[in-house]
This record gives C-alpha cells, sequence and structure tokens, in this order.
C-alpha cells in the first residue's frame, strides 16, 4: 500500500469496500463507519460511497491493486455522472499496485517488454471481444496479463486463452502464475502453455505468458529488454 | 511509493541508480553511500549494484516507477545470470506504481477496460515490432499505453503511433497526456487522438489513447467496464 493510500483511508469517516479487501485492512480503519457488501455488488457500493459523501462525508472506497485496473475508479465516475453529481463531488482517485506487476514482481521480471492486459471475465464484455483481443496480443508477440482467469462458474475461459496462445507462441512460452500475490497465502507458480492448466488458476489468480523472448531461469521468469551483456 | 520500498531503502547500505531518480529520494536515504550514473548508464548502474552486492553489501537498485515495466529487474537478473551468480545473490524485486495506473488515476478511468502498454522507444527494439504492437492493440480495440513517446531525438514515433491509431480508432478518441505523473511538477492534458500533437510530448510523459467506449466527462477520461447504470 502507497503512503497515500494509507492517507486517504485514515483522513476518511466513512470506509466502502468488498469485504474481503476489508478485511485485509480492518487494522487500519478501527473506529470507522464501514459499508462492506458481498461480491458483484458494485454499483450498491458505489451507490452507498456517493451516498455518504452527498451528505457530507469523507469517503474511502477501497479497490485491491489499483482502483482503474477493472476496479472502482471507472463506476464511481459513471455513477456520478448518471446521477449529475460528478460536477459537484470531489473525486481523487489514488493508484495502487496492480496484479499484473505486483504477481510480476514475484515471478522476475516477465514485463520488461510490451504487454497486454486482458481480463478472462465475460460477465460485463462479450466473449468475442475478449478473444479478439487474445488473438491480436498473441499474435504480435505481446506478454499476456490474464486478470479474473477462471471462478467457480467460469472454467473454459482459461482453456480457451491457452488454446489461442499455443496457436501462436511455442508450447515452451514460460507461464508465471501468482495467487494472492504479495499477500500471507501467496501461491506462486512457474510453468510453460503446455503445462499450465496443471496448476490451480482462480478468481484471485493472476497469469503471465511470456513473449518469444522471455526464458525461465533458476527459478525467475525473465523478458529481457534487449540490452546487449 | 510503497512502504515495503521505503523499507527496503531503509534497510539497504548501498543505493543505485539513475541521477534524476536519486534526487526525488535524497531525504530519505541520507547518510547512505549512493553510486548515481547518468541516462543509459543502465549497464554500468546494474555491474556497480552487483559488485556492491558480491562486496557483502545490502544493496537498493532504484527504478522510478515499477522496476519491472521497462525497469531495471529484467536488467540485474541477466547480468547475475551471465555472471553465473544468480543463485548465489539474493534478489527482491518490490513492484511499484508504474506510469500506466499513475497516469490513469490522474485522468480519471481509463484503464477500465483491457489495455495494451507499449514503448516507442526503438532504441532496443525494431521499428517494425513496435509498428506491428501498435497495428494489433489499434485494431483490436484495446485501449492504449505509450510509454517513452519521444525524446529530442526521437520526435517521429509518437507521430507514427497516431497515425496507425488513427487508422483504427475516430479521430475524437479520448487521449491522456501525463508528465511527471504525482510528481511536483505534474501536467496533465485531456484531449483526442485528432488534437495530441498539439501538446507537449516529452520521455517524461504518457500518453494514454482509449478505445472506441471511452468518453470525455467534466475533465475526465473514462472507459466504461460494461455495467448497466
Amino acid at each position: 500500500m502507497s503512503a497515500r493510500a494509507l492517507e486517504a483511508l485514515q483522513s476518511a469517516d466513512v470506509i466502502v469496500g468488498y469485504k474481503t479487501y476489508i478485511d485485509l485492512i480492518k487494522d487500519l480503519i478501527q473506529d470507522r463507519k464501514v459499508i462492506s457488501t458481498g461480491m458483484t455488488r458494485e454499483k450498491e457500493r458505489c451507490a452507498a460511497a456517493i451516498e455518504q459523501a452527498a451528505a457530507g462525508h469523507r469517503v474511502a472506497v477501497v479497490s485491491s491493486g489499483d482502483p482503474g485496473v477493472y476496479g472502482m475508479a471507472g463506476l464511481i465516475l459513471e455513477m456520478l455522472e448518471a446521477r449529475d453529481q460528478l460536477k459537484t463531488t470531489p473525486v481523487k482517485i489514488i493508484p495502487g499496485i496492480t496484479s499484473a506487476t505486483a504477481s510480476a514482481a514475484r515471478l522476475g521480471a516477465p514485463l520488461m517488454h510490451d504487454f497486454a492486459v486482458i481480463s478472462l471475465s465475460d460477465l460485463l464484455t462479450p466473449w468475442e471481444t475478449i478473444e479478439k483481443r487474445l488473438v491480436a496480443a498473441a499474435r504480435a508477440d505481446f506478454v499476456i496479463v490474464l486478470y479474473n482467469p477462471a471462478s467457480k462458474k467460469r472454467d473454459w475461459q482459461i482453456k480457451k486463452a491457452r488454446e489461442i496462445c499455443l496457436y501462436y507462441k511455442a508450447p515452451t512460452t514460460p507461464v508465471g502464475i501468482v495467487k494472492n500475490a504479495a499477500r500471507e497465502d501467496e501461491e506462486i507458480y512457474i510453468t510453460d502453455l503446455s503445462g499450465m492448466l496443471d496448476y490451480p488458476i482462480d478468481m484471485l489468480t493472476t497469469v503471465i505468458v511470456g513473449n518469444r523472448s522471455t526464458r525461465r531461469v533458476e527459478g525467475f521468469i525473465i523478458t529481457p529488454r534487449g540490452y546487449v551483456l
């Protein structure tokens, strides 16, 4: 967590967030009013935050990782716009460490070259759009970072994503799988496109697939930047 | 800066980094031995860091943003590998807030959907590779984040990147330009593909080009995630 995020939490009098994330910071927000709801209740949380702010409270809306990467920043702004309150409500977005770079740091240096971040969740996005982006990223040899790769109800998207990658990338292309990056119950696996489905992949997991230069060395994944050593 | 990064700096006895970045943290590293060199001297800095570590020092190598995104993490690992010291040198990579998300936070919420990060620097990468990735990302309607968009010596790459974007994206596609994101001398411009070249773009600037749903609203750039409001 950044110093600015901590400061924002400590200067707020109402904290709004998804229950799991609120639990992670409970020691930092004692004595604050907390509004937490379950998964997929994002709109409800945003509405609550906006109402609290309109009532004169200083509200902190908590996202994991970075609020601007598939997080709550966009929904807050959109909802304020829809209610015609965007001009009158001061909003400050505080960036964080998104899972792509938190996971990369645990794997070595897989993101030293151009990369594409793609969410495999087709709840809000048609699968055709996701597939088109997977094809484009794999064909142009991007390192690919997969967010929301699977959940209990969504199990085939990661298999399909791997198939698309295998069409353009070698089966030996390094793959890093990080669950709960930088948290207590972190799990890290380094494998390749061929073997990746043998590892646990769920909604708390980020998957990073290398480009054609990415290598596995001594427990690290390295994508060379291009320096001549 | 994250608490972990600060901790690492404070527990190191030697700090190695690019002069400009060392200056930004000089108040935090008083009384430490500092090895700083100029731009494009990355290999020299890494070699110095490795030598200091081999001599028994606890060394912190400083990158701006996130060390794993076009930063120093990869070069350190590669150089240790080349010297056959990767197994024997403990390396810890501490993630940071990369310019894509730091800049996004200042613009609103442009990265709420899939995005591609592309460096326009052709010093270490053939331009053909960069162009191929620009085409792929623009055609598949990614939000596009451009790192190293221009420098005193590199001025045509950003024009070419804009041309490629204009082939696939509307001229009214929102563009955010952020210089020195979250630093004292920060500059923020919100414009569109048509007008973007009228703004100052240099090597301290990050440029974010929206997808087909990205909108400009009340001084913000928002890429909708897809919620029905």
